[in-house]
């Protein structure tokens, strides 16, 4: 982008903006997903992490499919945001030695990283349908059910644990 | 924090961890809502961000009730994520001139701060609730549904765009 011209002047300039920005984020969760899947200490979170990785996989193709039909070759823009969320999960993991606070900090980053997906695929499918881009809101649709889905497995893998602890 | 050593052994630790870092985060959103404000187009996308700034600031007197009731001094820690949803906002609304297209991209930035501050609130609620921290969990709860109140009202502010666009 121009730091002299102001290079967004439609709402599809803007939806090619957050697609790149999205791809970019989901190319760097394909990359940071194995070192959670690492770390986890609980089975079903690493398997939980597992899943997803082949989940996000999906997404990037996904997305490359959304360039397509909007007539765009895949590319990614620097996403300042989803690296902040990456830098501050890795930071706090390294904090934590106690296998249940670590699982904790990392479902909360896990969680962090879901919503920021939820928030942009939902602005995506808004405006993909306010411009008669129904093929593209039903793609990314798609997607946005496998996020939430994610963030919903997250939150029970999280309450199964306290209830484990109140029931032991 | 400490780089060779591990400072956050237990869950109590996270907690105040993850505390300071949402209390740094809605102490950036005080400071970066009235560029939105000033940014911002249409006259309801700006009364919103100004009722917003409002509760925000809200919402920092709140966390500060928190760290009291845990016994803390309120202290802030560095937020990457924040800091780079904030970053990318200002680096999208200063590449555009067109009044729709800057007010999509705003709503679309706030978007993505509501939902950081919503998986933040819900991680610490349900960390309050699984300690025993029952009255930190109760404050923590009306701030998280003032979160998802304003997500609710950008999407209608939205919406309503579209509908008049599409009554017109």
């Amino acid at each position: 982008m121009g730091l002299f011209t102001k290079d967004i002047e439609t709402m599809d300039d803007l939806f090619l903006h957050v697609l790149q920005d999205i791809y970019y984020a989901e190319k760097q969760i394909v990359k940071s997903l194995p070192h959670m899947i690492e770390k986890a200490t609980s089975r079903d979170l690493t398997a939980a992490f597992k899943s997803h990785l082949g989940e996000t996989e999906m997404h990037v193709q996904r997305l490359e499919q959304t360039f397509a039909l909007i007539g765009q070759s895949p590319k990614g823009t620097t996403c300042p945001a989803i690296d902040g969320i990456i830098k501050e999960a890795n930071e706090i993991a390294g904090e934590i030695a106690e296998k249940k606070v670590l699982d904790a900090a990392l479902v909360a980053a896990a969680q962090a990283v879901e919503h920021y997906e939820i928030t942009r695929y939902g602005t995506l499918i808004a405006w993909a349908e306010e411009t008669d881009k129904g093929a593209v809101a039903k793609l990314l649709t798609t997607t946005l059910n496998e996020e939430k889905a994610a963030d919903k497995k997250l939150t029970a893998i999280a309450e199964r644990k306290v209830n484990q602890r109140a029931a032991s």
